[in-house]
């Protein structure tokens, strides 16, 4: 294993540190394990907090900032993070009109957000959780009851995190990060396993011809193992899946995500067979995202993300945003 | 090789494609082998250029834009553009007030703006160049006589731009694009090679314990080999040879580059490194960029590119910019 590290047990906190030293907006707690705004609490807002295993970069950190996350928590790679950690970072995003948590559908994040949930209660913090299950891949895997939570989560932080800078209480941001979550739908695919520092080896091997259909962002296993094909031929069966279970129509957000170790003219690659495929189906890609987004380590492939947008849903993606992953109209 | 395209033959095409159909706000002519600004010719301001081998993406067409690039020609991959490609793209930037051609010191791409300037003039379009030659790994590479152009050539294409954008001349643009290229420094690492799609094989070979210090955007030997070390280590090895070649004071714009394959959190990582070195020294980092700019397919490794700052340069690096790659403040 070759990685730009100082030590496996170390790539949490020194990529948080990286984080605190590059953008001074952010208040990287690393001995309570949450990243948040530094122009901290702001009375009157509904904060939003996000976490999840390390691993996945930007996700969450780095969409910390105004008009999308007030705090998230990392946890230790493929590992979420603890209670206390997400306790803390509620009160760091806590305005005095409650908190929403972003729980992407992993058995460990869900415990541990209601567990967090609950403490917060006790502190007098209202908490609402919407939790993202968008990968339409498989139903029950090694990590999830359910489907699991992967690209959406982008989506539904942007969306709600707009509408609670434009002042919306509580149960408005999470009845739209739920409609965002139903509206959306990925699918992934693996050509190579990504690497846990720890681990020191990938964590599942293909052969030469060989990638994962449907894989997850922890390489779960997906539907199956396929061959080799073409990048129209990966799109046509990870529309095909997405397509199945959603059906698409009218105005789409797309995200074209790279898995860590993909190059962007690969992404660029596959976003032109996205646009193929939309096209002969006779559905309209009105907005799009194309890069590293929702990462699995090192590993290299990519994830489609697609969302049905309405007017509104399409108003608050283009709402300025100020993150070190995602920055727009500021 | 495993990668997300069509045939290895259609990887520049199908990129465009792809960006062409992401990017309305781009005109995308695969005929005629350039990109260039949607919103056409505007009179009265001086007209960007660059271009170079594909294999590098986001650079160049990605930083197209308002704020930066009028046009870019990507040539095939690690091939040069040929001077029709140039001279396209110098039409399409050209409104009247002269166009700069930004180069990066590689031999092909040397003698084809030459010729397309050249060709330019016939036209009476006003053509000033720019030769970026940052990389202070090596003089004389097997691409370049002297040294390498590489990651500095963001710096330049966006200073330049802004300055471009405010009204200035064509002579003031290209004294400020050489006053930036003088002022600034970089270093590569490899920690794995890339792979040419039409080769199928990975450039070069390290073993499992080795890396390859001062490598170039082609997979150029570097220095030397050494032994795979800590962040730490390769980030002082990288410092130090920047340092020795153009000594580091002031206020610093540092970027933390990825060669494609390598994930966002070791890039922090790296950063981290990179802020510790800078306070050790007694110098500032002012502002800071950290991601894959410069790439080299799917090579694993970084580069860090350090520009001395003044006041008025940083003044431009902060001037709004809208391009696919780079986007903040509108």
């Amino acid at each position: 294993m070759k990685k730009l590290i100082n030590a496996p047990e170390d790539v949490v906190p020194d990529t948080l540190r990286g984080l605190a030293a590059a953008h001074p907006d952010l208040r990287v707690d690393i001995k309570n394990g949450f990243v948040a705004r530094a122009d901290a609490i702001r009375l009157g807002k509904v904060g939003l907090v996000s976490g999840g295993g390390s691993g996945h970069e930007p996700l969450h950190a780095g969409f910390v900032g105004y008009g999308m996350l007030d705090a998230a928590c990392p946890g230790d790679v493929f590992t979420s993070p603890v209670p206390d950690q997400i306790v803390a970072a509620t009160r760091a995003a806590d305005g005095g009109h409650g908190v929403l948590h972003i729980v992407k559908n992993y058995t460990g994040d869900v415990l541990n957000f209601r567990m967090a949930a609950e403490l917060a209660d006790d502190e007098d913090i209202a908490v609402s959780s919407v939790v993202v299950d968008d990968d339409v891949a498989v139903e029950d895997s090694t990590h999830t009851a359910g489907r699991r939570g992967t690209g959406a989560t982008v989506f539904v932080e942007k969306i709600a995190g707009a509408l609670a800078e434009e002042g919306a209480g509580l149960e408005s941001c999470a009845a739209a990060a739920t409609d965002v979550n139903e509206r959306s739908a990925s699918f992934g695919v693996a050509l190579r396993a990504g690497t846990v520092p720890t681990a020191g080896r990938p964590g599942f091997e293909l052969a030469d011809d060989e990638i994962e259909l449907g894989v997850g962002i922890h390489g779960e296993p997906g539907r199956r193992r396929g061959a080799m094909g073409t990048a129209k031929e990966i799109v046509a069966t990870a529309m095909e899946a997405i397509h199945d279970a959603k059906p698409l129509d009218g105005r789409l957000l797309v995200m074209v995500n790279g898995m860590g170790g993909t190059p962007l003219s690969e992404l660029y690659i596959v976003y032109a067979e996205v646009a193929d495929w939309c096209a002969r189906h006779g559905v309209t890609i009105s907005r799009n995202l194309i890069g590293n987004y929702v990462t699995s380590l090192d590993m290299t492939g990519c994830s489609i993300t697609v969302c049905r947008l309405t007017e509104d849903l399409m108003r608050l993606w283009d709402a300025p945003v100020r993150t070190p992953a995602l920055r727009w109209g500021r």
